[in-house]
């Protein structure tokens, strides 16, 4: 494998948080410690939040420091092991994701809300991401991906590490039963064309809601039903649509955009006794959802669930569904020096599915 | 029985809805249809829902009928049959919910959401309510009351027909586990102390908050910690003691008050994946919860549930819990002519527990 | 519609239970009474227990009376409604399921068991089913078939209505996963081809075992893998090839034969902390699973789950599913005429997919 | 702290596998690797599985090897960390349960399975137990015991840590509602006395059946009835007592003992749609549960659970209910002389509740 011949580690980092300045630099290859594995990073996802991290488009009062290699969906092969490390063995394929570590044994950890971990260490937010080409990770928190899937599938599955995660289990804590519908806000954007997927592979169907120039990709993805936002005049007339087209509201409503009035809209997209799960999160500052007042909650029994990643059980089963097939990344591959033009794209909405780092 | 050599139905009806003016008068005793029985209603609750109907204090579009018959948690005897009921029997007690009748079809009813039912008719809300002596009920929507419960703990089931119901039915559907920390804002009200008293019968922790003056009851119905909400400068202080005294945050925060400081305190008391789930209605013009901002929500993975009553099932386990012991509602008798000044009581914060009319 | 030229009611009898004589007759016209409708039944599917009901295989202490009219999955259209019924309208499209009617109220019936409901109607088994064309169903337990539904699909609907419903319940019921691994024993029979289906439907991987002779409908229906279940010269070599294929057992294995050997091997196609899922009834005495022990279900964690029919929220979901096209049953048509034939050869073993009758 | 002092490990030991010989022998105190604690063990429960491990009651092809350290429920408090050990502290009190480790990563350890887990390690099988004074743990294996704790409460958190774990997690792992009765065979014992404790406190009703000289224990424990299992002539009236106390049947059977009649007995005690859950282990030749044929299990809609210990999350909830006074254990203090003596009181089911061994 190529890997072992580089001499160094070459990465993306933020030289100028708080901007979208990103510079290509060269690295030592650190060692693996004790339970951790050296990684080979080929690719890695470029996801909304390493922009909204890089930019500090969410007004932390903490900006991530200068030099943060970001990244968190990354897909490699271990090069090497740490002392004691029995599995993953070198030469397997993993993924790498937001969860880069996590105590396993706080509170959180046991209700396998790892994100929330009192130690845990995130990918690309203070803790090195995959925007490089080394990695030293936890050996335990890799996700394993099985052996015969073929190099040129590899790409296709960084976007699973978070972007997969994250949509699979907002999907699979949710109370919805096969044939019940699901709204996804954002559904041809990098969560939003993998929801897509993961819904209609669990049996759901799909109103894709985004702008019309994202609407093949959310019919391609699998979306019954496609709803241009841009095309009401007023919000009202776009939730009739949804309520209408899906016979009554949907069951739930997936938010995968970063728009205070897709929050506001989903719950009038919603059925009673319906779910809006939370997923993009809005830059500037934070403001309440709009229409979720206790007397519309109260009368309707509507639920709002924040989710933000999911735990290593629900990654192993969102890798093996697209390694099954079920799903399928929309990428395009672009190299590390072009990191702060994607970001920019980003920025513009102007981009389709996912961004791909090619890392090789 | 009393009831049968009674010729005029009493009942306490709303004289000037949108103020909290009643007026007793006798109306003719109906006769039951196909499906339905004659309830004589011995007792019934006085609920916060009552005054909001009467008073219009929600400020709905539309303001129940003039003579309309409040109240939605009554307890009563069955006095005879419509044609073709075969349960519940003549002389049966049985308990009036919130709920007085559904479709048992609609898609809401499938899923045990009966106050969403397409159809249903509720209680005291453009349908009469149990502040009368005599009423017509759906035979298949009264809750049966097992025979052997003593005729003076009929009274303290008036309550749980509403508040009962509604708050464990609030408890049941959230993922506490035994030992847990449940924070119960209103903690003193008519539906706090039988929260409080539900959460120590199914084995969790509680902490109640509400203004001093309600500690007594609070402890007495068996709360582990009492917070004073008036006891504090600043809000933070509050939420900060609160997430002391559980040792990081409630698991879940019932709000059974309809303040929206109480909200928007709520979400701060909650550990990281706790739930927040809405009872009390505010008055007033709906607003949001102020916290309920997405970024908060995703990244503490938080969930807000609105709630409202619950299903047959529910009814059914509620009451089996109050007539095994586990729960007791603390209440004062009070005389229909006393209505308007109940309610005038209510307005101004005054009343512990509950207050159930006399009807007999 | 034809229906309502009809004057009488042609219905096929059991005329002597405890063989498989079956008799065609001309009956009445039942008027429906209150919270009934009439419906004109156009395909009834032909259910292996209506040959055990028929024959009396399970050696019942009762067998059905003489003059019984058979079938439990049948698809037709309102004709007229009895007093006081608003749904469903005349012209709708309705599917008939095992249980006729429940009362809806008693502890099983809040529990979602309506088939153990104390009231419970049984079509085809000691209340009258749908092998007639005309038939007076409960208005509340007729299950809603949309408008849009094409005339050609309607036959295709029957098998849905008991078998359908049964593997879907069976499967929702359990803790499956998207990905993960569901051995179907009699894959290729009437059950278990819609179990088949309704398992990829729902994003799980299959494995079915059934004779040689039904590959190919286990194939078609979706199966990853076959496995036949006489091609091997010992029990445990079989089960060794299903935990092979399936990368250490399935998560769970649906029993959808009557054969006491399979539901002996099952246990040992399953993963540590799998569900053995029951529904095919063994005829003759009944006697233990052979594998069941204490030692083996504890060591393993192993769940063993009896379950017979669903309730109306899965009969609703099941139907929905398939009108989407999820689901297709395979099945021929035959006379009502052919009724003790089909029995005969399933007792043979010979009918892949279903019967369907043709009673228009 | 005492244990400090001591320059052995006094230990006592399995001399002759296959009987009930023990030792007491002293052992040099071994240091804990990366990873690992060395935790002074105080207490240790002893268990019915450690009586069937040393005697080879269940007629395992391998017995364990002789001079096995057997104990599987230990308190003790943390003497030394191994390298890289941030927690627990020095000092900290914790438990030691069945799985002394598991991998934490495997598809069993994932699902919270991790008894199953394929890398586990299991107190005083095959790995050394707490029936020692000194012992090296897994730091991410102990359960933590909050330091507030006083010291005569230690022994009595002895036989949660398998007791206790075992019976809530089987109790958790229903779909036991509030005011539902569990029937708990074997209520008298060890884990029965725990169980019914811990079924209170979760809001259940419990009928206890054991032999007429248990019934005090069992009434003190909180049982609404007993039922002497001795008291019948035949196994149906036991069966149909149950039903009686119950008004229909149990909706969960807990067998906590080892014998098969109480399983065939359970299926019967439960009301339909029920749950029989698996914990006592039979011992000798395996059969299966008599009454567990599949027309009953179908028909009925019973449910069958082999359920063997708990995870982490389970160990602290259940530990946390038990400090917070929901749940005592009654134990006896014993020397670890007495081990074998203990056993021997074992074999003719003479213990009431607990056995604790003092080991300081």
């Amino acid at each position: 494998m190529e890997g072992l011949q580089v001499k160094v580690n070459k990465a993306v980092i933020y030289s100028k948080p708080g901007t979208m300045e990103t510079e290509v630099v060269e690295l030592p290859i650190e060692a693996p410690g004790p339970g951790q594995v050296l990684v080979r990073v080929l690719y890695s996802g470029v996801c909304h939040t390493d922009y909204s991290l890089c930019t500090n488009s969410w007004k932390a009062p903490v900006t991530v420091p200068k030099g943060q290699i970001g990244g968190h969906e990354g897909v490699g092969q271990v090069i090497s092991q740490g002392p004691g490390v029995v599995n993953p063995k070198v030469g397997a394929k993993v993924g790498i994701k937001y969860v880069a570590s996590a105590c396993l044994s706080c509170r959180y950890c046991l209700l396998g809300k790892e994100v929330n971990c009192i130690a845990a260490k995130l990918s690309g937010a203070f803790h090195p991401g995959t925007f490089q080409q080394f990695l030293v990770a936890a050996s335990n928190y890799v996700t394993l991906i099985p052996d015969n899937v073929a190099d040129d599938a590899l790409p296709g599955l960084a976007p699973i590490m978070c972007a997969g995660i994250t949509v699979y289990t907002a999907l699979k804590n949710t109370d919805l039963r096969p044939g019940d519908w699901v709204a996804i806000s954002g559904g041809g954007g990098g969560l939003g064309h993998l929801a897509i997927q993961y819904a209609k592979a669990m049996g759901y169907l799909v109103v894709a809601l985004d702008v019309g120039g994202k609407e093949s990709m959310c019919i391609e993805a699998g979306a019954d039903h496609f709803v241009d936002v841009l095309g009401f005049t007023k919000s009202e007339e776009l939730c009739q649509q949804v309520v209408k087209l899906t016979g009554g509201g949907a069951r739930v409503a997936l938010v995968c955009t970063s728009s205070n009035a897709a929050y506001a809209q989903a719950i009038y997209c919603l059925d009673q006794a319906g779910t809006l799960v939370c997923l993009g999160v809005p830059e500037g500052e934070p403001r309440p959802i709009e229409t979720a007042s206790v007397p519309l909650l109260v009368s309707r029994q509507i639920r709002i669930i924040g989710s933000k990643v999911g735990d290593r059980a629900d990654a192993h089963e969102c890798v093996r569904m697209a390694v099954n097939g079920a799903v399928q990344a929309h990428y395009q591959l672009r190299k590390m020096e072009e990191l702060s033009d994607v970001f920019a794209e980003m920025e513009e909405g102007n981009i389709s599915g996912r961004v791909v780092l090619d890392l090789r």
